[in-house]
Parts: C-alpha cells; structure tokens; sequence
C-alpha cells in the first residue's frame, strides 16, 4: 500500500528539500535548480521528470561522485517555470523501472498531488522554523499593572456588566465575555525572564486591540491597544524588551469581521445612506441579524471584501492594519478564521484577499511569518502565495490528541490507533510544499480547545509523549501558555474553560514537569534537523509512532533526530530500525547504535545522530 | 492502510451516488438532496458533516425502515449551497466514533478530498454512460468513395509531396504526415451495420476537417470537412444514417492549434499589422519557430487565447466552431490536448477557457458529451465546469497496459504488479465527482500509442482480460477501430505505426476475437450496474485484480456486477468474496452462489446478479 515504502529507515532511493538533494529552496522564476537523487538500487539510469504546460519533460541526470551517504548519487537540473513546479525522479533497472515521488518508490507515474513540488520565489521565515512559540491569551497570562484592570460595571456588552475577577477564581459562565481577570502587556513583559528560561523565542498573542470582551475578538480599534492591556505604551515597551530578549511577537488579526462597537459598524447602522453600510453584506432572514455576522452572532458582522475599502484599510493599503503593527514591531500575523475571508457575506475571493494580505505584509518586512487559523483541512490554501502556513489542527493537533486521549476535542470516544494516526499525519503533510511544511503551526491545544492536561486526564507520561511529538514534528511547536507547568481546567470542554489564568505561585506548580519541558524545546532549539529536516515514518503500532528527521547537507552527509512516542503510561518498549551510525538520546545522554533497537517508547524519546 | 477498507464485498457502512443513497444528481444551488447510509454496525446515532464556507456543518440523520439490503439505513439533507458539496458521515457508536468518506471507514476526518462530492446543477451526458465508443481515424478506416482520395503529388505540404497508398500497404515512413490512404466519411456510413453489430453506439472520429496531413491535426477551416473524406455533403449523409441507427458521433476539437496553412495564420504572416497577428504569440527565440507552436512544429502555430476573437470564433462565440459542428450534428467534442489551450503561449486560462467552451457546447446541445485529451493527471481539471470528464489515459488505460504487457507505451519494462495497478485506479478515481468518474472516457489505446495487441504480443487471453476491464470499469468504454478482429501493427512503436488501415476482408478477422467482443460489449450495453454503479475492489494479487460495482435503487435493492481479470495466460483460478445472493457468469451463463467463489480469472470474467 502507499505508505509502506514511507516506513524506511533506509530507503533505496531518497530525495527531499534539504540542501543535499535540492541546492536552494526559492529559486526564482526563469533561474535552474540543481537537485540530486540517492539510490542503492542497480539503476542503468536515471531521469528527472518535471509537468511544464501541462506535458512532462525529461531531463537526464548525471551520476556525481564524491559524496558522503550509502548509494550513488545522481543530479540534474529543474527549471523553475511556473510559480509551482511538480517533479518526481524515474529510475531506470535492468528489465524494470520506478518512479520516485514523496510517497515513495512506485511502478506507476501516481498523481501529481504526490509529486515533488518547487514553489518559485517563495522564501519562508524561516527564522520560524528554529523558533518555539507560546500562546497567551493575555487577560489571564499575568497582570503586570493592576490599575489598568477592567473594574467590574465600568461598562456593558451586549447587555450585561462587565465583571472584574480575582486572579484564582476559577472560570464560570461569564469567562466566555464578560470576566476580565486583569492581565496585560506589561505582565508579558515582566515574564519575558521566565519565557527565556523556557526557550521560547515566539509569542502569539490573541488579540491586544481595544475591544470589550476579554477575549477581544471584537475589535472596536484595530489601531490601539486595548488601554485595559497597557495601551499602545505597554505595546511598545513589550516589543522592545521582547527584541532585546530575542523573542519576536506574532499578532492575531481579526479580519473577517469587527466588533459591533466598531465606529465603521456604528456609522454603518446610524444612517441608511452612510459609506460604510459597503462595508458589510446587509440581508433580511427571519431568525438572523441583518447583516452577515461570524456565526450569526449580531456582535460580529462580517466585514465585506467586496469593498475595496476594506481591503485597503485592513489587508494591504499602505497603511492597513497588516502593515501598521508590522511596522510597529510585529514579527508576524495569525489570522483569525482565515477560511471564512471573503466577499459578499461568504468566503468568496477567500484566496486572492490572503494573496493581497501575504504581499502587503512581506513588503513591510520580508520575513513576516503569516498563518491562517484553518481548523480544517487547509491544503488548498496553502501553495505559499497566501498565508505561509496554517495553524496545523488537521494534520497534527487533533489527530494527535484523539489518539493519545482516546476522544476528539469535542468529547467524542474514539478508537483512532497509531497506524491510522500516521496514515492522516503523512497525507497531510506529504502533499504541501517543504517550506510550507516547515512553517505550519503545531499545537496540541489553544484558546479554543480543551487543555491538554485536562484531555489527558493529568496524566504525565502522555503529556510527555504528546510534547515530544511537538517538538519534533516538521513545523514550528507553540506550547499554550501555562501547560508547562501543569496548567489545566477547572470544567470539562472547550473555550472558555481552557483559559483559566497562569499561577505565578510557584508552590502551584509541577517543577518536575517544567525541566521536563524546558530540556525538550532546548533539544527542539538545538537540533536542525528538527528545524529543516525531511519526514519519515518508521513505525507505526495501535499504541506507539516514530518518526525520523533528516537534514543532508551540500557535502551529502546526514544529521538526524528520531522521535518516539507510546500512549501507554508504564512502560512500553518498541523496536524501530535505525540508521546505521552512533546515537545518543537527547535526555538521558544515552548511546545506541543504528540497526534494530529497542527502547521505551513511554514518555517520549528524542535520539540525534551527527 | 487507506485501501483496505476499500477491499470488502460487506462494507459495514457504504453510501454512493446511485439513487437509493443519493435521491438525484445534479441537484441546483439552493436545493436539498436526500442522502442515506447502510450500516451493519451498532451505531448509537449518525450525523452528515458537510463543509460550508469553510466550516463542518453537521445535520443529525434519521432512521428509515422498508429499505432492501442488509443492515440499517439513516437519511439526512445535503443543502446544496456551493458548486461543489462536499460531505462525510459520522457514526457513533459505544465508546468509538468513525468516519465514512470515499476512503471508507476511518476513526479521523480525512483530507476534503476524499470526501464524497455532489455537484450543484450539474447534468452529465448519461447517454455516454451506456453507451460504447469506437475510435476511427478515418484515412485509415474504410474507403467508400475511391474519387475523392488524395493522389500522390496532388499537393505539397513541408515541403513534401503527399502521396496516395493502397490500402493494404503497410505502413512505413510517410504515415506520420504524408501518406493518405483514402479512407473517408462514406466508408463510415458504409460501415454502420458493421458498427451496429459489433454493438457501438458511440463514435470519435479523429479531426475530418480540411487539413493537409492524413491526421488532420493541422486545420486549414475549421468550418468545412475535407473533400478528401467526402466533405460536408458526406458529413451530412454520415449523421443522418449515424442517428438513424443509434450511433452519436462525437468530434475532434483542436483548438490548441491550427495548421499553418490556416488562412488566419497566413494573413498573420503576410504583414505585420495584421489584425490576425493577435491571434497567436510572436517571440524571438533561437532555433524556434518566431510564433508558440504545439511542440515548436512550425507547421502547428498555437493560438492565443489572450485574443477575444479567438474565444469567440473557435470556442464561446454564437457562431463558434463548437456550436456550429453541434448544430450540424454533432454529439461532442473530443479536445485534442485540452491541458495546452491557453493564453500567451502558455496554458494559462486553461480552465476558464474549458469553462466558456463548455457553457457554449451546453447552451447549443444540452447534452454534449465535451471530454479532454488531458494524457496526464486530470483531476485538477475536472469539476464539471469545464470538460464533462477526460480520455482516462492517467487513471485506466495506461497502467491497466503496463500491467498486462509488462512495459509502458514507451516500451520501458515494468514490473507493476495488482495491489499497484489498484492504488493507482482506486486514487485517481476516488476523488472525480461521481458523474466525472462515470463520463471519463477509458480506453487501452488509441491513435497516439501503441495497439492493445501489439503490445500484449497477440496474446488473446490476455487482450480479453483487458477488454473485460474496459467493458466493466465506471467510465465510458472506447474501443480502437480494428482492434475487434485483431489489428495489430507492422512496426514497435507509438504514432504512426498504431495506424494501420482496418482490413475489410474476413478471411483476415480473427472472427473468435470478434465473437468475444461482441459479446462483452453486449453484456456492458445491458447491464446498468457498469453504466451507472459504484466501483468497490474486491482483489488484487501480483497477477489478478477483481473489482464490483453496484447500482442501489431507491428501494434499497441493489444490482451488482463483478469484473476479474488475469495476465496470465494459462488458467489461473482465484478466490473471491462476493455479496450474497444468486450470480451468472455474463458470458458462460454459469451460476455461483454468493460468498467466496473460485473463478478462472484468465481472459477475464463478467458476474452479473440482480
């Protein structure tokens, strides 16, 4: 079956993005790109089969010498065509031949969705790659200056009183809206010491602009920071300090719709003739707001992009929002229901407005780091002209979790295994272009889901092994704020309960699983090949998965990272088939030498070579 | 692995398109379809998921009672709100949950693209899903008319003199271009009895348009049929006997490129401010023609679709080629390398073109069966809105032959064996919408490649397994004129040698060959199940595959046919599991009963039950 040639530690014909097999990645349009090919099979010859206009060429490869790695090495050149070019190696054999494409060694062609693919002048952040990341849902992160704190009836949403919480009340009904617990920028920055002590070196935070609920995803100005978070002051001395700390900050961009105390909604509703009535999609259905709204709840309209004022004034004007914060010291954006941007009240136009988005945005700073909260299948999207990436729930965060919490986010029992578990990880991550790949946003949980202490029941050895599997997945890992040092929930579900507010007390934590955490992102941090490698699988069981991770340097020799992960909570030992060479884990400083090993997969292991 | 679940007679749940899952196709934007699922399982409840601007909307089913056929059976409504639906069902059971897509069973949510897919409004030409094609390359099929043939020295063309053949010549040189060997239109008429024995009811015949060469791929006016087949007089007749006797004819659309005796092409030649100038892309490269051209034959300028009047004259206008041919009698277009057509030299537009083409052939004949030469991976193409479905080279006919030959059309051996050759049907066939899947025209060989018996080396066994594949695959059945009574070639190779002409005399038919063909062709014009039923494959060994497909009516009962085909030449017995139930061997007349059943799988077999 297809993904039986992926289970290879020592494949008999290996290509992949890394520098080795492919001399540069964003090669632009009209330019050649070198790409090489290593095979331990008796090949006679070997081609490079590229689509052009719709037809496939040939180019015929040279054998090279002088290489490190088993096999002989052959290379030859693509040329960069079109803004996605699809490519897949033919090896020919004494009375036989095979095509390589990234499922592996076939006897037919496969469909093009499987092909190599090389995206023309697209260049990743790739400063991404070699980040970790931490969510903070800033109003229960850390209350840096109490006198900024919402007080609880200085106003009103949606007909009720906001409140004001003390910092350890457990989260009730109003945690939803209305409860405000007080933190703020100034908190983050005063905890920037104990997020480098983590290892992290990314921030995401969801959104900061001045709106009323505590969660903010109702923005009245998109061009102010909330003053109950600090205001624009608190702003910039965060994203100072953060810079100086080596810590960049990606934004969360609310642009499929406002909040409903937005001056353009309010002018909109005032007056039938006013200009901004063009900015959303006015309708008349029984039961519904009058206007198009983020799940017909009246408090978000839906911003439409027909309009091309919209379009300048939040995605790519010269002064559109995009723009403003990237000036004003943002590394990045995360865009929030990035599937549902579109014109008219739906998602029409939804990938050309992302196209505008990403341009805009990489004019004001070449490496901003862009991604889409897709929850759901996002690969259509994702051919690096929109959004660098994806927050990556299809093809890892929920898939993972089901299997090792035996439900799905929602609660629903589920039997998932690890065979099953590795069949949607690699057809999801197969199909998407390496850079893309390496940019996607891996998470176990968020501001939207349940905690993962909570899913796994508090137990540790799986969060371990959870966490594991985070740092050495292809992408980059954001850890939700607090889960480090145990944080979960005081109620069964998803948002709002997953957001309760951080304990500072340190007597309030598990120590023993903050080091635990912390040795992991250092090894994350540490290794390459986690930051750029390829992807195989090794093994796959109802209980456990491996996977390996190779990085091929211009000179054909190969560092690697293997990482293991058991959903069992005692022991369990597996045998995986290594590469041949010395390894250590990455923990424990253990050694082991390539070939069939066995080691307890419980908890998590992480070994390197090279 | 994926397929697995693909593999079973007794699928714990299924759903299709046939009517007793989905009530209609072709449904229109704003409408609702019933949709239903069988299951054996102990569901606790089932939900249908459906995507909707970017979200999974999910409607709870019902249980219905009074359906045939084992197991429970749940309904739901599938609004029809986007163009293309996509859609899975969710079933709950005791403590697990899973998933049913057109991958089968699975405990995560799958890639959208093997979801199952409805189409909005969307009506295929059904009368090709029981019909069966005969290709005919009519120089070269039979010559009614001796007057009206091509002499040799009659003209240039290249620079060469075109000369006349006797029909019994074999091939050699010259029958790339040059050589004509009078076949014509009033042969086909001729023919018809013949054609209607044999059981066809469906023709393409290769381009009959004045042009200068024996293919005809080079068109001199689109809007006349070359004297040399009879012209539009013998068109006339041919359609008028073709309709008497069931037979819809369907054309040879090129408009990628025209030949460059064209008088478009000659004006743009004669002076460089030429309006026609526009109509095609001048560039300045060494060694090329100054113009694109189709492989940079000078003789094949390609037309810029950048130009309005070209959209208009060959593809959208009131006056189009494709209308007026439609008009005169035309059943559809067959378009020559449908994957090139585009603007600017390239394939730009591609799909939007295909799109304009398409609305055009609709509005002139509602149902026009319009399909693509696309000789490469198609799906990207095929959403309905441009070409109803594509000569089915990539997902059929050229691994079904590199399976039963041992080798590709380019003669490059091959050791594909039957769990290959599954994976690779099973993943392109998978992901078209299902009326897609059932328009695609399938076929073994053609005018471009190598003859079916040529390439199995006149192994008759092994020719009547691949023509029980081709009578019994989902798609539209198309044979290659004279491969019935055993054509064959005189020389190794693709195009022009596959062109032989079709001997009229008997004494040179292999009349046991004709008598099987016949007869397989007859079971496929009578059996719905192959016309409009599911495709599920039951077996796949090194040498043997068997497939099933199956025709639900709304009543729940289900009509079921089996095709099992060897490479072997011998006999080579192979066990089954087939449904329940009484079964007929189509040809032999044998009954078997239902469960694992022991058939000879060499020279192919056809189980009908129901």
């Amino acid at each position: 079956m297809t993904i039986s040639s992926v289970f290879d530690s020592h494949p008999a014909a290996q290509h992949d993005h890394t520098p080795g097999y492919t001399d540069r990645l964003g090669a632009g349009l009209g330019e050649t790109v070198r790409l090489r090919v290593r095979v331990t099979l008796p090949v006679t010859s070997v081609k490079l089969r590229f689509v052009r206009v719709g037809e496939i060429e040939t180019a015929v490869a040279r054998e090279v010498s002088g290489l490190a790695g088993e096999g002989r090495w052959f290379e030859a050149e693509l040329p960069i065509h079109d803004a996605r070019v699809r490519y897949a190696w033919q090896l020919n054999l004494e009375g036989d031949h095979l095509n390589l494409t990234r499922l592996g060694l076939h006897h037919t062609r496969r469909g093009f969705r499987n092909w190599f693919q090389y995206l023309a002048g697209y260049q990743a952040p790739e400063w991404a790659w070699s980040s970790v990341f931490y969510q903070i849902f800033p109003d229960r992160f850390r209350n840096g200056d109490p006198s900024n704190d919402v007080q609880t009836g200085e106003y009103q949403y949606a007909g009720r009183d906001v409140t004001h919480e003390e910092w350890h009340t457990p989260l009730d009904e109003k945690g939803d809206v209305h409860a405000h617990y007080g933190g703020d920028l100034q908190g983050i920055t005063q905890a920037l010491p104990y997020l480098k002590t983590l290892g992290v070196t990314g921030l995401w935070l969801t959104p900061i602009f001045v709106s009323p609920s505590n969660h903010r995803y109702d923005i009245t100005d998109y061009r102010r920071v909330d003053p109950h978070l600090g205001g624009d002051e608190a702003w910039d001395e965060l994203a100072r300090a953060a810079d100086e700390a080596g810590v960049r900050i990606v934004l969360d961009g609310v642009f499929n719709h406002m909040g409903n105390e937005n001056a353009l909604f309010q002018a909109a509703l005032e007056r039938e003739d006013a200009p901004e009535r063009a900015l959303f999609t006015w309708r008349d259905e029984a039961g519904k707001p009058p206007y198009h709204a983020f799940f017909d709840v009246p408090t978000l309209p839906k911003i439409d992009y027909q309009n091309e004022f919209a379009v300048q004034e939040f995605l790519a004007g010269e002064e559109s929002v995009v723009r403003h914060w990237l000036r004003r010291g943002a590394a990045g954006w995360r865009l929030d229901v990035a599937h549902m941007i579109g014109a008219g009240g739906t998602d029409e136009d939804n990938l050309p407005l992302h196209r505008a988005l990403k341009r805009a945005a990489r004019q004001e700073k070449g490496d901003a780091y862009v991604f889409g909260e897709r929850f759901f299948d996002p690969e259509h999207a994702l051919d690096g002209q929109g959004e660098d990436a994806a927050m990556n729930y299809h093809g890892f965060g929920l898939p993972v979790m089901q299997w090792l919490s035996g439900a799905t986010y929602f609660d629903e029992p589920s039997r998932l295994d690890g065979h099953e578990l590795v069949e949607i990880l690699w057809d999801a991550y197969h199909a998407l272009p390496p850079q893309v790949g390496l940019s996607m946003l891996n998470l176990l949980e968020s501001h939207d889901i349940g905690r993962a202490h909570f899913r796994l029941g508090g137990n540790r050895t799986r969060f371990l092994a959870a966490f594991t599997l985070l740092m050495a997945y292809p992408g980059v890992p954001c850890t939700y704020y607090g889960t480090e040092i145990g944080l979960s929930q005081s109620r069964a579900g998803n948002m709002p309960w997953c957001r309760e507010p951080m304990p500072w007390d340190e007597a309030q934590w598990d120590t023993g699983l903050l080091e635990r955490v912390k040795a992991l992102i250092a090894v994350r941090r540490s290794t390459e090949a986690l930051h750029r490698g390829s992807l195989t699988f090794l093994h796959a069981e109802a209980d456990a998965v491996a996977f390996l991770r190779e990085l091929t340097g211009a000179d054909g020799r190969t560092s690697r990272a293997v990482a293991v992960a058991s959903r069992r909570s005692e022991a369990h030992e597996i045998t995986i088939s290594l590469p041949d060479g010395v390894w250590r884990d990455a923990l424990t400083g253990e050694t082991l030498t390539g070939g069939d090993v066995t080691v307890d997969a419980s908890s998590g292991r992480l070994l390197l070579q090279g």
